[in-house]
């Protein structure tokens, strides 16, 4: 039994700016993600069907990961990732860079070639291109549309990609890569790289968030999933649904993906869409922006 | 009702290495940042007492954090702190920062005047002055111990401070500051700085870790002694002791303190030491190491 469910992001379109082309764009590049992750998961570990997921979306200038990211208030991309693989609890992250392709795979160099979990700045940089991790220079992170943003001062522009997976030895795994939002300031890292608030992963679940960061890391969300689970013996959608009215609560909105190790998933969120897709354990295919 | 509790580091004394000179320093230390911390609480609010009694442990060359802080393996020193405020779940910190003589006072300061939780290097400096709170040179933070443990390759030296408080309105409050570990990879960050692993308050209780700050961060140590509590109903002590089971399940020491709303105080650790302190809510004042 494998399944897969990703995201691209909540709480960034209005549906009445979305045409039906521009849907059928982010349903096409959700579903190209998808094919990339689930082909992975046939053979593979959910590690390696996660970050390939997240490869597919960073690589894709839609959303707001790697290509394609916001910008900060000094016109400059500093991208964030994490991954963990729950059965060992191993976890890897990077946040605040700015010349790594796929930070997604920087994360997970992390995680498998160091002491450390997290790497910020120019050490991570470092550590990512002296392990063979590709980089990029600041050009290719441009996009006009997001520099517009910026220079127009879009508010709540965020955005963020991800996925979990269960594998068929029964492995979970999360992901989650983000550009933060538009008119960050430097230096200002969100949840996405943070173990437990927008990515977390144990034996029971496999989380990743999407939404105003600062709340999750506040509700430590990602964690307060499995809390659920573990101590108030809890579904998987009950405790996602749970955690996500802890951001709420504090006046924030936002989303995540979940699934557990009998291969449910859930896909709650509180804001006006979250672009994401499934396949779920019975291989039903789902993609879906609100 | 207050109550108070600091530590200065788990794990980085040998017993058989500490004359009685040298516990008596770090006892006399200790009791400096306990009453500074102390004098606060009686007037004033936990978030105050506690950055009062982390900014002491800061500037106190003894102790890993601040003045006197590790190197990294290119022999600099970066910092991390955090400081969460229970009642609001506000939260800021900071991570590696060279230039910033209290980290604990920069989260703060990320915490009151941004829209930021977390911000790192250079950009969190830059705020950092840029809101008034004290610079120093990189000079300021070297000390011949600690630089003479990384070109010795001492392994496992580690460290953190931190504080927990109880105000009379019934609010909870934690700060975590540290310099890491010797040897360090620049760009490493642990778990001080993380919301949720090293560092947390919500209504229940407030929780400062020090030891292995990756395993802290793996299993989200502190955000788990609040879930024990709230979702399975368990007491401070007890859910403190079951989250350090949680570190010491992935080979990796350390200890914590925490206070819930009642003033109860748990200081459990699984090394060899910890240096700490507390006044509990009956005026009982304790200081140890072992």
């Amino acid at each position: 039994m494998i399944a897969l469910a990703i995201h691209g992001g909540a709480g960034t379109m209005a549906r009445r700016k979305m045409t039906s082309a521009f849907a059928a764009r982010y349903e096409k590049a959700l579903g190209r993600a998808l094919d990339a992750g689930f082909e992975t998961l046939k053979n593979g570990t959910s590690l390696d069907a996660v970050c390939a997921a997240v490869v597919e979306l960073e690589d894709n200038a839609l959303f707001n990961a790697g290509r394609g990211a916001c910008y900060n208030t000094d016109e400059k991309h500093e991208l964030d990732a994490a991954v963990m693989d729950g059965a060992t609890r191993r976890a890897g992250a990077v946040a605040a860079v700015s010349r790594i392709r796929n930070p997604v795979l920087a994360a997970r160099a992390v995680m498998e070639r160091s002491r450390h979990v997290l790497l910020v700045g120019r050490g991570a940089e470092r550590f990512a291109h002296e392990h063979g991790v590709r980089m990029a220079p600041p050009s290719y992170f441009a996009t006009r549309s997001r520099l517009l943003a910026l220079r127009r001062r879009v508010a709540g522009h965020h955005g963020t990609v991800g996925a979990v997976a269960l594998d068929g030895d029964g492995r979970l795994a999360a992901a989650t890569s983000t550009g933060g939002y538009t008119g960050k300031l430097p230096g200002r890292v969100g949840d996405s790289p943070l173990i437990g608030a927008g990515t977390y992963a144990d034996e029971l679940c496999a989380v990743s968030g999407t939404g105003l960061g600062e709340a999750f890391i506040r509700t430590v969300l990602a964690h307060d999933v499995s809390a659920r689970m573990r101590y108030r013996r809890k579904k998987l959608a009950t405790a996602s649904g749970g955690a996500l009215a802890g951001i709420a609560a504090l006046g924030a909105d936002g989303g995540l993906i979940a699934v557990d190790r009998r291969g449910n998933i859930a896909m709650p969120f509180n804001s006006e869409g979250m672009y994401r897709g499934a396949i779920d354990r019975r291989g039903r295919r789902t993609i879906a922006i609100y």
